[in-house]
């Protein structure tokens, strides 16, 4: 059996794959949007076409939270790298504290920057076993100012399944998974996303806050880093990443049209059970996280024998799938199974993985 | 004499027009980048034909600027108002100062964050006459750490045509007319340019600086905010803003294919020639800017009877013409002469002028 195909199954870890309906529209836009005959790139973020795009694109992310108005969307530039500054710089106290969970490179990222700020605790860390693991039965310290987690580790495959009971706000880097699954938004303070993973193209970060958590820190602040500047704003204080906010619009339009949340948890468990049960039965293959705390988004598996990876590499290759080397931090593969990735994609790689074993096992 | 057209003459003031040729390219990237059958939308911003888009990116810009290896080129998130904040926290030494020039609304914001920095002089400003002439012969102090000035002010239609010479560091915003004139780059320690007026979409900043301007702050700095961990990541620490960077880089491609900036800056002054002209001869309109620094990107101009705007208005409407509407805080009519917008929508915004004078003159 030979598996070939000139369409491309898009594993990419992120910038991940976006619906082809959603890049057909985002491409006609670029010509000519809403019947203006003007592009999109070149009308002001002011007029009422676009005023509406905003309105749609924040009002989406409450409706698929399943929040009140006591919270506020925001799209900002500087990706999800920035919120990593401006979450502390925004919610802890002058001679406060923050407590943070450590559960890879982001996480790691995100604590080196509240470090910067102010006094941050790294009260959990699975970084013993490279992060293939969530922590879990940690103590969370009442008087911190918040606590930081991050929901999915896009490099090292781990997501947290059951969020920690909390008694201080939660904020939550929800970057490589948002909007794949039900959560109970109302636990959070804040949550954020970069955008390129799971909901739209690079170049906006989604900030959804609630309102009574900001206004506390009695530091002077600097415009751009300001959550409630911003808020004060309509997210619009300056010129939005115009195209990008209505790309993530459409991504999530096509999200709730064909189900919502509901539907897209129910696939995404469809493709990772797929892909997971080839990880485990197929005898050249092994998974690298704690079974417990496997992603239903980024699967990492290694080859048995490391030296049979070019044999593997041509296989997939030759039957389109694109996107499935691991990181330099794990090695071996990773698939990304974002919302727009068809369950059919998943087969391919797992008919692939068949068909390896039968040649070579 | 009725003038009508389906075509739209786009004036708007930014987010602005982008060449045609720019446009369909950038639509057939979301399809299909590079023959990959993927979108742009949709790559790693690590594959091998991303990082080619963001090395070229990089390299038009000192090339266009006629720069050395002395110099390094940033895209970055956020907009130009986020650099109203980095230029203080990466130039202004602690316990240093920074010299500004108030030309504007822009200019006033620039100064705003960077009072929140450090110690800011104004050491010159056009506000007691809202900002319709650029100061001149102010003395530069030079024990500041650097100058900022505002190369052209898109909301008041002024622009500097003689650069202060300073024996200080030179800082220059130059959003709205970046790419347009002969500018002597090597003069200033850092420019910078949110993209969406004059060199792409919105969602980019392009941020030129001379490398031995930095590191000299004696300031612990948060990783996004500071321009050396940016230099040291290629311009891709994190994620950048994909999109609107290809698409600058074609805008830049477009101009460099056409002639360059000695082309772009000899149209540029046929275009401001054509309608200032107009503007000054005809009975109705007058012009809002002192002539020595009239801008030759966004012509602002006033009706001597203000209740005549609504049949002026119908005339260029019928006509095709778009965003021509002053900004709030000069009122009647603003006309942004782009790099992308031809001569002949300036022709026909004259025409209207003219039309409307037979009219009602």
């Amino acid at each position: 059996m030979t598996i070939t195909t000139t369409k491309v199954h898009n594993f990419s870890a992120g910038p991940g794959i976006l619906p082809q309906e959603v890049l057909k529209e985002a491409a006609a836009s670029c010509l000519n949007f809403d019947n203006l005959n003007l592009s999109l790139l070149e009308i002001s973020h002011r007029s009422k076409n676009y005023e509406k795009v905003m309105d749609e694109a924040r009002a989406i992310v409450k409706e698929l939270f399943e929040v009140g108005d006591d919270y506020e969307v925001l799209y900002l530039g500087g990706g999800a790298s920035l919120q990593f500054a401006m979450v502390p710089y925004n919610l802890m106290r002058e001679n406060g504290s923050a407590a943070y969970v450590n559960t890879g490179v982001w996480a790691s990222k995100a604590i080196k920057e509240a470090k910067i700020i102010g006094n941050t605790k790294v009260i959990a860390s699975s970084e013993d076993k490279n992060f293939n693991y969530i922590p879990k039965g940690y103590d969370i310290p009442g008087d911190a100012d918040y606590l930081h987690i991050t929901s999915n580790n896009t490099i090292f495959g781990t997501q947290i399944k059951q969020f920690p009971k909390s008694p201080i706000p939660v904020v939550c880097d929800m970057s490589s998974d948002i909007f794949s699954r039900k959560v109970n938004a109302k636990d959070f303070a804040l949550i954020y996303a970069g955008a390129q993973k799971n909901m739209g193209p690079a170049g906006s970060t989604m900030v959804m806050v609630k309102k009574d958590a900001l206004g506390k820190t009695g530091r002077k602040m600097l415009s751009m880093l300001d959550y409630q500047v911003h808020i004060k704003g309509g997210s619009m204080y300056n010129t939005p990443p115009v195209f990008p906010i209505y790309v993530s619009l459409l991504t999530m339009k096509w999200l709730k049209k064909n189900g919502g949340i509901a539907w897209i948890e129910k696939l995404n468990q469809q493709k990772a059970d797929l892909l997971y049960n080839e990880i485990d039965r197929n005898s050249l293959f092994y998974g690298t996280v704690e079974k417990a705390d496997r992603s239903n988004m980024n699967l990492c598996f290694l080859l048995n024998k490391p030296e049979l990876e070019p044999e593997f590499d041509k296989l997939w290759k030759d039957a389109g799938i694109s996107g499935i080397r691991g990181h330099r931090d794990v090695g071996g593969y990773r698939a990304s199974l974002y919302n727009a990735l068809p369950l059919e994609s998943v087969q391919v790689l797992v008919d692939v993985m068949k068909e390896f074993e039968k040649r070579l096992g």
